[in-house]
């Protein structure tokens, strides 16, 4: 029973879905486990909890919009 | 000192007291290390958050309430 | 630069290839960010080291296999 | 479908037998989740990839011993 | 591309900035790996989501308090 | 008691030894817990076993030596 974990971006409901199932669906003919047995943890982070470069995602992405 | 992750639902503040007790517990006895020495983390999922196979949780248990 | 961990059996190497292409492209078109910016972590676990109902996933196998 | 990561020691095959059914009660009883959804990792450290106390965990084993 | 997650109390952002700043600087002096590479995630949890030596955090702290 | 992971390339112990000592100093300056409280797993992977813009960082390193 494989697990996988995302740790990205919000997303919207549908893309969730469709994250899951290609996830599930790639993952599932290439080890030739049954999908049943897959999960898929999505971990959304806001942008004050990543660093990216050393430096703060949302500090980044503030400096680019400028 | 051993780190434990809980991935599941949310749980109220009891059960998450008797989870924690208990994990360390069996964890302490089986590897003869302090209970001192554990941390618990848990990690509850919103349905939305969480894919099982293949499909998103919360539209796999929307399904089975009708 | 979004992270996805992969806990499941060991694969050959052209598998985790594809599985690696895989889980990325379907991430990059999801989130529109840039593919570049996606890790992936593999982490096989041996058949001694993962649990599955309750039961050690070596032992579920080899009873299977009788 | 919970997941549970346990990050400890090497346990032989026995106690890792006994920590999984275990964990996996525990967790079962407490979210009134089935057992059959429960995956368990157990993820075991050499001494020399931990940390403790800002010390690697080997160097602080040897000194005890002393 | 290394990855670090920091699972601990949140954090105000300058201390967020400086922490992910100052294990960004110790990996990449130490790995040879350019700054740019790495990804710091922060993992805070809720004193209710964390165990230590058993005991529910929250009860821990509140404990002594008094 | 805080945890942090790093998962990166493999390392001399020597250089284990400072890693997990610089994290757990500038952890323990910014939150104000005690560097007693503080566990560092390394997470050393083989480059099968990372992806990295959707190519496995083996196959990264390979063609980036020609």
């Amino acid at each position: 029973m494989p697990t996988i974990f995302f740790h990205g971006p919000e997303l919207d409901v549908e893309k969730k879905r469709e994250l899951i199932k290609s996830f599930t669906e790639s993952a599932s003919r290439l080890t030739g486990i049954d999908k049943s047995a897959f999960v898929v943890y999505l971990r959304p982070s806001s942008t004050d909890n990543v660093g990216v470069g050393g430096e703060l995602l949302k500090d980044r992405l503030e400096r680019e919009k400028r």
